[in-house]
């Protein structure tokens, strides 16, 4: 059994190109001998957006604080607390915080 | 591409024996084309609880709001808000709300 509290595990800045204001930490990663997937937590300052791209694993997210936008290939949906989206692979994709406050939201990967 | 807001599905009684006060919802599921795992979110009410068991499959959980407390085979937990709790497979567990507020996570499980 694992267990952490969001709160207690230290934020690393993610640097990939096309990325501003982007913080994650891992709540569930490999080390803890989680099966199948993993479990991250990011936080996107107001007005910063992760990068603009495609992978071919899919995203789980679960939006917990602030509001902002998706943004897909072909459209922008809002996004606020309480949603669940999932991003298929090889969809691209951009999760983009509002401009007057920090996004907040899990997102699972399979390993 | 799947998105729902948790306020917008209707929650569903667990009648498993054992449950006290549990509802459920499936935040992404079969149907939205999840390729390796799904997301469910959880209501239990005050004084409510999960039923006591084990299964050969993980949970991944977030606590979203109100108190309560993991029980195991050989000790209990408390959890709060923010914490994020790994069952590893075959592991006996339960879900207990606080007697006085009802407890709402996100359990995640594979296919």
């Amino acid at each position: 059994m694992y267990r952490t509290a969001v709160n207690s595990t230290p934020d690393a800045s993610v640097t990939e190109e096309g990325a501003k204001g982007v913080k994650t930490k891992w709540l569930i990663n490999n080390d803890n001998g989680a099966p199948t997937f993993l479990m991250r937590h990011f936080t996107v300052d107001a007005g910063g957006f992760t990068p603009f791209h495609s992978h071919d694993w899919e995203h789980e997210v679960f939006v917990l604080e602030g509001s902002g936008r998706v943004r897909y290939e072909d459209r922008e949906e809002k996004i606020a607390p309480g949603d669940a989206i999932l991003i298929p692979p090889n969809e691209k994709h951009q999760f983009q915080a509002a401009p007057d406050k920090p996004l907040k939201f899990l997102c699972m990967v399979p390993k």
